[in-house]
């Protein structure tokens, strides 16, 4: 099988890092390479790292140069990805790593984002409850945002046990790609390097209502959840504290066992051994996602935390793990749950 | 007046930190140095930075060598400054960076620390209610922990407003400064660059009875605390996170009057003005914390957010903070509000 | 004395790295803050580590808001220099930190920068063979470069004992602040942690007639310069290595001689004892510079290196500094050769 | 084909670093893991970012455990592989990490390790001319030091199209994991962030006569080498800036043409194209070597500049791609020019 793929905003972090996982993926051909600004250049002079396709000329985004393609990626800012997908067939897979299809209630996209909304796909989060039989040939996948990836892996088995009180507590500190390329002042490197600063406190981040919206089902109830993201000095990665007060009667070996059960067969999930502990670095470039959870028992609370690489499991590895579920491929092909380290 | 200091410890962070500020301290003298295992080499060797003090040779930790001194800091391990300041005369003022003497109650400390307690001494957090009072002074003072300080002057005002519920949720960041010059695995440039890591989780971080005394008092009732520390890819400084759930009735402005009214006329602590977060760069070297609060209203949540500098107000800032009130000098005597930034 | 100082360009890294400085200062009396896009914002928004002037608002940069001030120092890009020094009097002392009246030689102005050269001021860099002569008393100052400041200091020594072929060759590497706060891809955190690259290779640095310009009347003889500036993930600090092939007959000793004899006296530069090297590190924030050098016997090269913070000496620092000279102030006033570490 | 690998010191940087390489080589499978003083302890404990060898269980470096495989990786500190070696049989592939091997001058190692000379292998640079000619079929292989495959493959060219001087100098920046696991003060997180240093100044750098070997043949004279390394605050890369004379004559073009033939048919080594500059990003956890070059026509010096992943092509990728030529295996399998960015 040849899947041919093309990617709409290849010159940004997500489309760049959605094209080194496909360079690796072996059922996959790489095809269209678009861009808004930066269209015209080679992807060589805007992603050195990608050297197998350093010749590879940046063209415009447009249904002419998208069509043809089994899989479009799209990796454009949010508000943009209706209208491309709009233009491209229904037989065409589209996995839009953006914002604009993840939300199930409207009302939720209008206060976050504030502008129409666009619908809901299938959520690529195939380690959610049911999430792999929507996705199996979906022609339309939602990728999920960084954090709620981060977040919903760590805190739905507590929730599916029945183990814990419906208000979430989440602090979680992510590396600088996680805003992308956008030339902001408090994005460079001379203000971020030894600096840790949060953003969007309060209740105001976007992800929020996507968390909530993947945390309250598996719950059987609304899960209200209070995040804090966090800023830090790294370019990649998710570290994510996520704690809700135990209910009574739970036990350490509860909380454990939960945990076992939800991750014994996931094959990018590790529920790490006993005294270990997550570290971004771990799963640098990696699709896997690490997760300790422990019980304190004085302040009886659930705390489970995970990491991540926010571009690859976070992005754009979840994006091609969903893609192969849609066309029936292996689950891992182009991924791995090996890290770059140190 | 001029005030002869001896440092114990010299040659580790802490005690680095307190010469740093010690050096522009326009009342001080700086007069015996020791370290332990590096006693006999010269300052210059460990401390390179402390170019005026290049020359210096550090000795035993001894009586003798540490006697004649008006002020004593002890830099030193947890379970070493009780021993070393039995043997100072009680006219000395003797300053304990460590752990030995913060808590009040000698169950924690055996559970935490596993040792005999050493008892307990005033407590130089000058900016909780009443602490002005207690250090004016008085010949014997034990430096909070750095964690504890950036928690305690997060919540303090809305617990002494009466606005939380005693159930605190923390998630802070820490520069690895505050791990000390110990020689460990995880501690290597290789391993914490590009890294973030929990530690101590689930209320195992000896900090944290520590935050459960100071807040408590001010709430009237006990506050418990589950507190998860994390290790951040930057040298200095501890952003805090910090949550409560709000009592019935709570408004974002008596929140925000809670705090003006608690930091209105504290010299080191800066409410930011409304939109602005902290950031640890802020404060890199400089005595100042940095403060914000929000209230979600969705969440029904308080947070409170601080950054400081964990060598600087985490520990030897503070240290010089409260030796200048416990000797009735000038309270900023050889302190900045100014942070070394970008 | 209290000199009233105005700083234009404050919203920059030097113009917040001088006013870092000058609060610091015992005789000077902060002024007017002035920039162009920013003006109308509260300092504090822009500069949050200068907390003592949160509330101040930033003015226009005209020639009334600078006036009246004994002092104006300059933080503006190239080329805006020479236009506001114009309409300020001759009895106000204007420290240009830009690069518009570093050099000598009109031709290389206009081979490096392009438009016509604004004319040579007095040339702050005081450990130079007869720079604090010139400075005394002078009203007009140009701060050098910042990779000026470490290159130089590091191979004079060298030339002035006529030690070496006029022959140099430099890599440099410099935190991203000397870059300044631009808003471009390549200074993004993301891009810049973890990497280093070079820039401005084959003579192309605007920095290179500066430094022929300061070594060759040294060394008696023009001293070509091969320099090549690399981009370290670190937001200050210079590391210059430098070296240059040793004149038959040379000796360690003699190398070491003719350095310990040109920063014998010099209160800012440190000759570090032998077998200990120069770290950024080690002069965060600080004044100081320090330098090593060694002699490769094998390779029959003199090897001198340096460190120095961009910011402080290689800017705001050497900027003060020479202001205390031209002002008759003692020359270590507001200045400090401690730095910030770890 | 199978091919059965071992891996003796599999707990440290560059075992873990050819663990990561072998886990994606399709023809290998992956045999005894061994240890020093980590022996016993499961790998994940200590390399958690190689998920799938998480529960292999480290075993001591004994001929017995390493016997039975087709390959033996020895990443081992120098002094130790010899030993090794001499009880793995002849039929076995070795492939030494480590120094023991690379020289060819006894005298060289004498004066640079000190102990004795243990002998010389077949070197594991591909791209030196003749070199896969020797590695073909060879059952002991010596891997480069990380700076002399970053120097001698920036240099080369220039040599052995007879362009530059026989004096070479040398200034490059490596990551902290080119110094290893070793538990040292100024390898500690809180000293290398922030911070540039040099070492091993003055022609001392072990790697110093590895790079005299490899670029004196090209050359047909002995080659001098002044070498600077300097250690930067990142994990990974190696940045090598590498600079000679240019013969009389000497032009732009000839010096990019002597690049663009030596290069041209090279899987691993990618000139860049003009005006474009490697960083150490752009290779990250890649065998790939980026290029630039430059003719510096003021300082008549031929400047070329290279980047690599000092754990990838600078050790363990070279180990890889030397083991497959040795095998007769595709020269890059399990191997990837594609960098993890940003």
């Amino acid at each position: 099988m040849v899947v041919r793929v093309a990617v709409a905003g290849a010159s940004g972090y997500a489309g760049g890092e959605v094209l080194r996982l496909l360079l690796a993926h072996p059922e996959v051909e790489i095809g269209a390479l678009t861009a808004n600004s930066n269209a015209g250049q080679p992807l060589g002079a805007l992603q050195p790292h990608l050297v197998p396709l350093a010749g590879r000329v940046l063209e415009a985004t447009t249904p002419e140069v998208l069509s043809g393609h089994d899989v479009v990626f799209l990796a454009l800012p949010h508000g943009q990805s209706a209208a491309v997908a709009a233009q491209l067939g229904e037989e065409v897979l589209v996995v839009d790593m953006g914002a604009d299809h993840r939300l199930q209630d409207s009302a939720d996209w209008d206060k976050f984002y504030g502008a129409p909304h666009a619908g809901t796909w299938p959520y690529g989060l195939p380690e959610l409850p049911g999430a792999r039989a929507v996705l199996a040939g979906s022609k339309r996948i939602a990728v999920p945002g960084c954090y709620p990836t981060a977040v919903s892996l760590a805190l739905f088995p507590a929730y599916a046990a029945q183990l814990a009180e419906p208000e979430a507590v989440i602090v979680a500190a992510s590396g600088t790609s996680g805003a992308g390329k956008a030339l902001k002042p408090n994005l460079l490197g001379s203000e971020v390097m030894g600096s840790m600063s949060p953003y969007g406190v309060g209740g105001g981040h976007r992800h929020t209502p996507e968390m909530v919206q993947n945390l309250s089902p598996v719950a059987g109830q609304r899960v209200s959840v209070s995040f804090t993201p966090t800023l830090a000095p790294m370019p990649r990665g998710i570290l994510a504290t996520c704690s809700a007060k135990a209910l009574p009667g739970t036990t350490a070996d509860a909380v454990r066992a939960a945990y076992e059960k939800a991750y014994a067969d996931e094959p990018f999930v590790h529920l790490l051994p006993e005294g270990q502990w997550p570290a971004t670095a771990s799963v640098y470039g990696s699709n896997a996602v690490q997760i300790q959870v422990a019980y304190d028992e004085a302040a009886q609370r659930i705390i489970a935390i995970s990491a991540i690489d926010n571009l690859t499991k976070g992005t754009a590895g979840g994006a091609v793990q969903s893609m192969n579920i849609a066309l029936g491929l292996h689950e891992s092909l182009g991924l791995s749950t090996i890290g770059v380290a140190p």
